[in-house]
């Protein structure tokens, strides 16, 4: 009998079945492919221009559009096992509206940061001298504003997520791994120049591990943390309440995207 | 008895329930977003520039890929609640359709403008030292040149958001997000350097408001609004209209994309 | 009684129909909208670039976007009224199918060649001083060797567009429009600087007529035609034959895409 | 009675059938029309920069997104056909997870060499003075360092081919080969200057052939292979086990995309 226990307790015997295993599994290889992307398309722009200590616009475009590319095909593969989350704030995001349980995103998390490290340590490797790269604020600009940036651009990104993840999207479910990758594409040029345009802990705390520079780290867990907890509350409280439709709370209802 | 009330108060009424105010603020979110992407792109590109007082080719991708991507998940995000309009042009069109009523209209219209400005305003302190840039004609054109090139470009957009919005359109509907943002990138690339390629009043109105330039800021209401009006007539009653799907004029039916 | 008339002249009576008028203004309106993206991000490109008499590799992203997302959306707004070809050649592989008839097909060529040059005319006239830029042939190459490419680049096109017309595709058939503005996109970046990559003789002839520079224009028939013939035979002959669910030739099946 | 044959003699007689030829075909014209756009793009790069010996980031950006566009249209005219393959790690990849047969895949991988060095004949004879190029590994890395990379860029493509032919991905699969097209387009922008980013053995034999350099040949079969293997175990066994959908292994069951 279940009822003996907590709800906690019961969350987390839920959180370490065979079936929650795949969907670690799956958040672990679509995080390790983003980065992947990520970075790597960071890296080959620097390698391209080996003289040039600034970046200039066709690297902007380079990471952009990697980072678009590559988020929208991790998101897809994933989408049916694991939601597609392949980033720390959208877990939380997820908790905040009560579609994935504490244990279980803790899970998700655990796999994120590994699958990301686990990335940058390949790159790092096989790249033999390059140097893996972080990401990095404006020296005109100030930490606070840097987070405050990259919470407005992860609020796009995790109210684009409960928006794909909805069904009564209908129709316009089935490109939901496009627009959440073009957010991300669209914020990265919006400003990478300036705060880094990270919106995903994971991929900031990989290069951070395997660079060994922590410098403003903090500005990429407060301000996707933040942006992730505003989008969940707004969406599901203001803007589209589920109603009638409505799951239970603390139940594991993944949100596929 | 609504039968005691005219018209317009009746449909104001309707503009002031909960529900209208629900589709009020995803046409601010979505606004603010894409004002975001869009005008955040432009600084960006300018950042990586310092020293160069034009643009340059890369630069153009930056802004039109970052119109393409933010536009295309804006108009995702708000599909399902406001129409996904998040722009004034678009919204007039939508009323010359007779698919929302004028105080409706008026409200996004509000909405619009407001999300825009306050996108602009966060921008400008949190990138500290950076100018907001305004859409811009080039030295050789005329005002009036702009204008043209501006009501091509919206009849381009507003003619693609009735037919992704058209019901009859089956399958492809699932799509019509991806081609209103295609349809902006294109014209960003197509014009970009000659008339601005705002096509949208409320992004113009907003970089105008927050950096006090409104240097030819007639171009982009008259351009975009006389595009949208032709588009949505064209559309209506000459190559698709709606014979006996037709939905009764002035009901509020949100077109949905 | 029709059957004292000859196919032909029932086939041209059918072309005249008000339903068949609103066929052509919307092949009028996509290939305008098409041409004016791809021309005017030539013309954008080289206006950035004012010194230079060579194109860049940045130019020829402006000009690959704009094709791959102009035709997307030219082809999407018109897919459910005439089928979406936006190009000459797509509807005489159209014809080659038995999917149009020989009367019909002409009246596109009309609508698609005119909005071509109402596109080019429209950009010549706003911008002043702008030059309207031709499709051009390398240096070092031969016309023979530039009607191969285009040969090659248009088979691609229009057994693309056979593929997304086909009812057969299911789902798929929902992304069709994408994967016909990418086929351009890739094939303007494969072959833009040696052919010019028209793929489009309405577009080749628009700006020939504007700019009054029809320099082996004859490549940008001869080879898209060409490539639209194999394509048409060997999609419906040998790759993927019809059968049973083979609608009856000459009977006006516009194949939607 | 066929049960007097051996399986592999009846798995070939059902390789040589008309429809399976169709298939071969179908693999073929993909194949051609990919590598043409892929290494197209590459010496389109090289020729808008004469003087200079290195790629910089916009020629990045142009291979790149010529792969993504090239590869996404590709599989889609392919897909209903013969699954939409195109490269042989993909045919490898199916084979590992039973879902074709090893006398097809021989087929397959036949007509995908022969499709690949086709269109990088036609390149070099329709482009005069033209270098075919063929992939390269950056000077700082070692030939093993490169094969980890094309075996973790493969194992993406392919594992997101097996999530597109995936039935039970309900509306999502209506845009897998936009998500087969993403993953390589990221994965060029990732590691295009590292290890060339082949991915496809069939495009990297093609231009070694019609160019005589073989140099670090071996990378573009091992690497991908490796790759293609990872994926088809991981895929089936631990992440998405079919289970009682599963379909008998030794079937000849396309996966479609």
């Amino acid at each position: 009998m279940e009822t003996t226990t907590t709800p906690f307790i019961n969350h987390f015997r839920k959180s370490i079945t065979p079936d929650a295993l795949r969907t670690y599994i799956a958040e672990y290889i679509s995080t390790f492919l983003y980065v992947f992307s990520a970075v790597g398309a960071t890296m080959s722009s620097s390698y391209l221009m080996p003289y040039s200590t600034a970046s200039d616009p066709s690297s902007l475009v380079i990471i952009a559009v990697a980072n678009a590319f590559g988020l929208m095909f991790a998101v897809y593969i994933a989408a049916n096992i694991s939601g597609g989350h392949v980033n720390p704030a959208v877990t939380f995001g997820m908790v905040v509206g009560g579609h994935i349980t504490v244990p279980t995103a803790i899970f998700y998390w655990f796999s994120q940061l590994l699958g990301s490290t686990m990335a940058c340590l390949v790159l790092k490797y096989t790249t033999v001298q390059q140097v893996i790269p972080t990401h990095a604020i404006a020296v005109e600009m100030t930490g606070f504003g840097a987070a405050v940036i990259e919470s407005v651009l992860t609020f796009g990104l995790v109210y684009t997520v409960y928006t794909a993840g909805d069904s009564r999207k209908s129709s316009l479910g089935a490109i939901g791994p496009i627009a959440i990758g073009f957010v991300v594409g669209a914020n990265v040029l919006a400003a990478g120049p300036f705060s880094g345009a990270s919106m995903n802990p994971a991929c900031s705390f990989g290069s951070a591990v395997v660079s060994g520079n922590f410098k403003n780290h903090g500005v990429y867990w407060v301000g996707p943390l933040i942006g992730a907890l505003v989008a969940g509350i707004l969406y599901e409280n203001v803007v589209f309440p589920p109603r009638a439709l409505d799951s239970l709370p603390g139940t594991i209802n993944q949100v596929g995207v």
